[in-house]
């Protein structure tokens, strides 16, 4: 059974006239360095999450062998920032998805100079969009911890 | 030091004259139902990875409360799946990136079962992309396990 939400229980995002659970940004890092290195990978996505004001709630990177590659994802409890990065092309994929009152595009400086590449191509997408006048209905979402 | 890939070295996926590292698909599920049930959602993610002929590696879930949502992640050998639910809205985020010869699409079936919906809106974003005949380099990709 639903109920109506009051404004402070709808935590999706409101902003021109919609609504949407989150912004998911896609990182196309080229000409990157640092690829193959575990523990600064790790140290960039904890960079991440602070500048953007994230709470981090589980990390697990995976390092592949014997290419050197690494995939990792930190879950937030604003949702969740993923890498995969190809050494041998000088290529990371990374995608930062986040609602609530979070600021994902402040990932960018962190990922240039970590990877030491000003060749990053970001996409934007609004997940969940919807017009504000549909309801809501009751409890809250992931963005509560 | 570079050295010239051999073709089964390099695991980037050649299409159409493209070369790219993998898949990444965008799931914005409405009208969706048993989203705030853990045991099913871990299961519907193993089921996604099965179809798709991925392999995991790792999984995280973690149900927040009091509200029931869920937000969950699973790296694969191939990239990544997350989700994250929003019951109140019947609303719910995935994505799916893949490279490798898995075939992503094959979750979209897998997620209208599960969350019992066929109001799925799906995005296809190539990551990577570039033209073939730009010369990638030594080693392997993050798809070698």
């Amino acid at each position: 059974m639903h109920t109506d939400v009051t404004k402070s229980e709808d935590l999706f995002v409101h902003e021109d006239g919609f609504a949407f659970a989150g912004k998911h940004l896609l990182f196309d890092c080229w000409n990157a360095s640092n690829l193959d290195n575990l523990e600064l990978i790790e140290n960039t996505l904890r960079d991440a999450i602070k500048a953007t004001g994230a709470t981090l709630l589980h990390i697990h990177l995976h390092h592949f062998t014997p290419n050197g590659g690494v995939s990792g994802v930190a879950v937030l409890a604003e949702s969740h920032i993923s890498i995969h990065t190809w050494p041998e092309r000088e290529y990371a994929a990374l995608d930062v998805f986040m609602c609530g009152g979070t600021k994902p595009e402040l990932a960018l400086p962190i990922f240039k100079k970590a990877f030491e590449t000003n060749n990053i191509d970001v996409s934007e997408h609004m997940r969940g969009r919807l017009l504000t006048d549909m309801t809501p209905s009751s409890k809250a979402s992931p963005c509560n911890s």
